[in-house]
């Protein structure tokens, strides 16, 4: 296994491929691997088959931070997550640096972002509204360095996924994405390396995300005709906001195709949920 | 020669020719085709050599107009253009539907752009907001479709060059711009799908164009100290407002890479200018 750092290399590298005919598939991650990374390295591998490569991009990226935001004290290891690569069967980690990624940043010059506009606009957009800017871009980016035929996103990113494929779609980018389940913690925590930060007593908390999913399903499973979404947020609110650490920035159900909010809430419908858990922001999302 | 309308086609043709590592040129045009265009045909042909295939994007893309722009009556002859590549060796016009481009855009779901903030801030984009974000997303949609190892594109747009440089620096889009000089008529008007505009008398006043660049220039050339930029484009402006159709939208000097306006105007400074003739907004440029 590889470890690429130049932007220029990873490209040649992934140009000689190419060339190769060999089949490539890319995990885009900010690091600090857990098993839901591997799982999409697993995806990955079904996908390109045993004569393709697989990289992972390993880059936490600053233009989808905003200022007061976590990004400074984002988890990273570099070395852990190269030892559970190798294991994984990764054959390449791009790992570059924030000058490799923005060459022209420091004098100004860099200056081309790619933005959707339409389904980035609710929920995390509204929260972080320079984010998915961030996430387009250099997705983007990565997808032209590595010139993959598959890409692979985790589940617990909903939305991101969304805008992602909206954009290789509106963009016509030759590849396809391919999307893996979440991965949870025996006690229903969504995998995320920000669970790093759950000291003591929040870890616990924090099983408030997983907690108002399964709880708004079993309520809409239980009303066939529908429950009004109002109502349902401000009762999860509530439930959630029990723990006393814990506030709710949203709590959102939508059409899963156009992220479209509904006012009544059925089976299929899809519930997004991002809580504060302490200083730590979780998200995590569920098919009701 | 082939003409594909279809962008799945075209997007599998590409992918095809990658397979046989078959080097690619676009030339991305707006059709109605002049010598100017086929001498980017000439240079794309000695880029990719005789092995190599050369793709003529023909699309009025309606992103890059504003409402109260040319679009609807932006001139169209791809039967004429069909000869003029048959001629030059194409080996295939890409003349795709806006319904093929823009497959979301009546629903709505058309979302993702590509935006150059810098460099598309002034000149153009003072007079044509909503401009360069048009050519940009749809230069990065033809170059994903396409999949070309070069593109080639006039000088005469010199902003719209500079931004797509930029563009494919910032993305890392895996190909090279390559940009061929302006073509002239023998009187020194630009050649232009927009010179089809002038009628009678019109033909003649829009040498005020070409006459002011070579105006500034001399004059330039005659002071290595350095012009005032504000005292020549008073100047060009009045010696260019003398035809009695022409009103100019801007005069800029500027440095050549940067396009950050300059105070003094120096040999190497660059010039562009646009001016309405009648109805007819024409653009050009020089270095002084």
């Amino acid at each position: 296994m590889k470890v690429l750092r130049s932007v220029q290399r990873m490209q040649r590298l992934a140009q000689a491929w190419r060339r190769a005919s060999v089949p490539v598939a890319l995990v885009p991650t900010m690091g600090y691997l857990h098993a839901g990374h591997l799982s999409l390295v697993k995806r990955a591998r079904v996908l390109i088959g045993s004569k393709g490569r697989i990289v992972v991009s390993i880059y936490v990226n600053p233009t989808q931070f905003a200022p007061n935001e976590d990004f400074s004290k984002y988890p990273r290891d570099l070395s852990h997550d190269t030892r559970l690569c190798r294991d994984a069967g990764v054959d390449v980690i791009f790992a570059p640096s924030d000058t490799e990624m923005y060459a022209g940043k420091r004098d100004g010059s860099f200056s081309t972002y790619v933005v959707e506009e339409k389904l980035s606009a609710g929920m995390e957009g509204v929260s972080r509204p320079t984010h998915f800017r961030g996430v387009t871009t250099v997705v983007a980016k990565l997808f032209n360095i590595v010139l993959p035929q598959f890409a692979v996103f985790g589940a617990k990113d909903y939305q991101q996924a969304a805008v992602i494929k909206r954009m290789v779609c509106d963009l016509n980018l030759p590849l396809k994405i391919i999307v893996g389940p979440t991965y949870r913690e025996s006690d229903g925590l969504a995998m995320s390396s920000r669970n790093k930060y759950l000291k003591g007593e929040l870890r616990a908390q924090a099983l408030a995300l997983s907690r108002s999913l399964a709880k708004a399903r079993s309520l809409v499973r239980s009303q066939p005709k529908g429950v009004s979404a109002k109502l349902l947020k401000s009762e999860l609110k509530a439930f959630i906001e029990r723990e006393p650490q814990a506030r709710v920035d949203y709590v959102e159900f939508f059409e899963p195709n156009t992220l479209v909010p509904v006012k009544s809430v059925k089976r299929g419908t899809h519930m997004a949920v991002a809580v504060f858990i302490g200083k730590t922001r979780l998200i995590d999302n569920a098919e009701m």
